[in-house]
């Protein structure tokens, strides 16, 4: 079968690969029918290794590089390994990708994406980028009949940014800020609407991407290069946001991100950052704010599935590219890197 | 009267003022029985005006320097302004320290010490280093008869680490570590240990201090300059503590505070920093640990004078010296600059 092998930094591979054997016991074949690219596949591509397991086998999983990319797919059930009993071949499903150990103690608790030995497909062990991808079956969700395998692809995204909004917890009524409008940001904004947040401003430099926040129901959207942002929040807000959602990953907004929330409002870091920040920690001992992290996604998937199905969260505007896995290089990971702003989720087809 | 009068940096006066008023509509002359010598109130001696006004007045007392100092005290009610109804004369009281305007969103929901305009007494008004001092009836709590009146004065601190607690929030069986093992540190210890935590852990370097954990509960003490802490904490908590408690206020231990804790753990800042920090904030997306802050108090008065008076909480061991108001800058002040280590809590009588 063709699949998108990671080879190493800027060296992806679209190439023959042996199909999947039968799937052992727990564990599914799906038939992929698309896969998003995700910025951490991107940044797979542009300095990789982040999270490929390169040096040492993965702890879960025994694998190392080379490695098939690809963790926001939908598919179909082909074929199931014994004692699976949740799904059924001929099934359509949107796949979480996260495979753990549960032992460890957060498994233990059902937090299973901060599993001692998470593996994520597609990063730590194969993934979707392929017609043909095994895992286990726990990971299955059903999609309703009348939900795309397109729109199926995008639940994947649509629970990171759910699992934010869970995590705050934002609740009715509150303001909220956004920074970034990528997908995660865009997602979190549309989550955060339909959790009924009372005004949602979203923080972005890029043209188009301010348009998208807009479009998803942003109350208004804050450029850094034309205004103070924190004076503009505080303003719009009686002093701060309530929650705020840091969906960039830059040393340079997170401490802004906090500065964004009121007294005791609540911070969620959902980005990935490569450079440390400096934050005074009076900015908590004399505000109480409180600041966490939002890592993957545990119990989302489920009511993602239905918010989208009720027509309570429209993903479609967030795919703005469909490709065939012959040009993922090109036409994919190459366009994010050339056409940034006006990109948001690039689906490919691997078949 | 006599009192202790902040001019500035190293210039702490005992001096005679006039005896404040009658006290107005809703407040309290309070006869002043036992003062502690705050963090704080030493910092302000060596390295003030921090919070102390000077420049402009108070938002909401109007007040500048110079300012009678001390907010840790017990006393008597010795007369009551019109529609005081709380107290009488004759009680004895512990009275905590927040006035507040009652009108900012955070007094709306009673987070009163997060008051926009927050007069902490004897730090943005004439405080209780002094024979009286008129404060709100709202801030009143009366103590049992049974209580001394210099276990009254350590009623704030004890407050204060109570609040910490509080916020984690801290639940029965927690393994914790406090960072530090001053009087909000050992406070916050034995605070833990009565809240049920299985495992208390002190991080300090002070040989006295050392002891003094022990002494409160602690099941370890762990010296940085002996051991690596953090690996330490690990091996002892099965990957990190669920709560971690920053008592010290330094750059390079709020890091630490988070390093120490297990992915999903709870960390609360409770120091007062100098310097910013430097922090990758992968170190909260990654793990989803949960980092607040925590300042002052709003409920924990009560409480606390409950639990001291019930025999659940013994603060005495907290109190390590006894001295006069004449003496408040040499016996005070100054000994604990030169004598930081063994020193914890110093009361000071104003008669």
């Amino acid at each position: 079968m063709k699949a998108a092998v990671w080879y190493g930094k800027k060296d992806v591979r679209v190439m023959d690969v042996p199909e999947p054997p039968s799937p052992p016991k727990g564990w599914v074949k799906v038939k992929v029918q698309w896969c998003g690219i995700c910025g951490s596949d991107l940044h797979e591509y542009i300095a990789g290794p982040i999270f490929i397991p390169v040096d040492k086998p993965h702890p879960l999983t025994g694998n190392t590089a080379p490695l098939i990319l690809g963790h926001e797919f939908s598919g179909d059930v082909v074929e199931i390994g014994p004692d699976v009993t949740n799904v059924k071949v001929g099934d359509r499903v949107a796949p979480d990708a996260c495979q753990v150990c549960w032992e460890c103690a957060r498994c233990r608790e059902n937090r299973y994406s901060l599993c001692d030995k998470l593996a994520f497909t597609g990063l730590m062990t194969d993934g979707a980028f392929a017609e043909y991808v095994n895992v286990p079956a726990y990971t299955m969700y059903k999609i309703p009949d009348k939900m795309s395998y397109e729109v199926g692809a995008v639940i994947e995204p649509l629970a990171v940014a759910m699992h934010a909004i869970r995590r705050a917890p934002l609740v009715q009524g509150d303001t909220v800020v956004v920074m970034g409008a990528g997908t995660i940001g865009l997602s979190a904004l549309m989550c955060a609407k339909a959790a009924g947040a009372s005004k949602i401003y979203t923080i972005e430099v890029a043209k188009a991407r301010k348009e998208y926040a807009l479009q998803a129901g942003a109350t208004a959207v804050l450029d850094p290069t034309e205004t103070d942002v924190v004076k503009a929040v505080k303003d719009l807000t009686n002093g701060g946001a309530d929650v705020v959602f840091e969906c960039i990953g830059s040393d340079k907004t997170a401490p802004i991100a906090i500065e964004l929330a009121r007294s005791a409002g609540r911070v969620v870091i959902v980005g990935i950052f490569e450079k440390a920040s400096t934050l005074n920690f009076n900015a908590l001992s004399f505000t109480e704010k409180e600041v966490t992290g939002s890592l993957g996604y545990y119990g989302e998937f489920a009511p993602a599935i239905q918010l989208v199905s009720d027509g309570r969260i429209d993903v479609e505007p967030l795919i703005t590219g469909k490709i065939h896995l012959d040009d993922i290089v090109g036409k994919g990971f190459e366009e994010l890197i050339n056409r940034k702003e006006e990109n948001i989720k690039i689906l490919v087809k691997p078949f």
